[in-house]
């Protein structure tokens, strides 16, 4: 599948080699393809750039790898007509860093990061998922728990979750839970606050939950 | 150990049988016994019962299992004096019912409720445990996950987190996640969203997460 990632950083960078690698046509989406290039950890880097303007073109799934705060402001660069009829998966975190470390949340219990952004581009299919574990773990599941740990999906369109399962699948996940509608974002973003305690208590990112049922 | 366990609903009532299972000697308070022991699921329990004000009397260690929205008032008929340098397990969730379910949080993201009692019993010392998963968990442990699943400890005193540790393993926990100071309360609270949306999407209660490291 053509996916266009959106954000340079860790996670973007780390996923989209991750899609890559396992046979996606991956293209990244930021401001500025040159400047990007630049830096030190994209020289090296065999992923394609493209500017937020062009990287929409051909893609069949967008993925929102930005900071929380910077994301609505990247996927308007990106366009609501590329994005219109898409799946988008996000995997943006409403961190809120204002305050030190471990940062709290900037929309949290009544209305979460993922339908802020559904409600701004109403003809996109937005998928919550991914957001719950740290980017190493995302691409390669196998890394914690002997790769028997959880994944979750959450949208209001039934297929495009069964979409963003298969994009799990095909990363390795093989516990792919469907929380249905996109108002289980809530729970997948608060989620966060008891993951920071976790780093902290576990002096790092690498762990993930396996729900046991 | 003699342990007061407030509240009367499922939650005290299951926990309060299983630490008396496991050989605590269990008082449940109530605002008013008689009362409560009319009650069709209290007429066959064996658990004693005492009144708000007679229930500290002799108690080493004092559990929270009242509903979060009347744990002050709850708390405050047990009376300050009595919880004055004792442990108090906080097992109350910050659940808003108030526009239907699935419920939101009265309190989170910069405080939780056990940091508000806490502030209320400022000589009481609040470790947040057990809220993280159902009552028949809470007792049973090998109930889900082959008993590997994993339960927290969140407060300000170290050896009283080491003392609900400890009660913890006496239920059956073997791994008991000690996330340091009361403020990990905000995520052991924020968790509820997510547990809500797995108890729809699993249909039942009967679950919880492992975390993998």
């Amino acid at each position: 599948m053509r996916i266009a990632v959106i954000g340079t950083g860790t996670v973007g960078r780390t996923l989209g080699e991750g899609l890559a690698k396992v046979g996606h046509d991956v293209v990244v989406g930021t401001r500025d393809p040159a400047r990007t290039r630049a830096r030190d950890e994209w020289q090296a880097m065999s992923l394609s750039l493209g500017s937020y303007g062009e990287v929409g073109t051909g893609a069949e799934l967008f993925v929102n790898a930005t900071n929380g705060a910077a994301s609505l402001e990247a996927l308007q660069a990106v366009g609501e007509e590329a994005l219109a009829g898409k799946v988008l998966i996000d995997i943006s975190n409403a961190l809120d860093h204002s305050a030190g470390f471990p940062p709290t949340l900037f929309v949290s219990n009544t209305d979460s990061l993922a339908e802020q952004l559904q409600r701004a581009f109403p003809r996109t299919k937005v998928v919550k998922a991914f957001n719950t574990t740290t980017a190493a773990v995302m691409v390669n599941p196998g890394a914690v728990g002997g790769g028997d740990t959880t994944i979750f999906v959450a949208g209001n369109d039934a297929d495009a979750r069964a979409t963003v399962a298969g994009v799990a699948t095909d990363l390795g996940w093989t516990d792919v839970m469907d929380l249905g509608d996109l108002t289980a974002a809530r729970g997948l973003e608060m989620w966060l606050p008891l993951w920071l305690r976790l780093l902290m208590a576990l002096d790092g990112p690498m762990f993930n939950i396996k729900v046991a049922r």
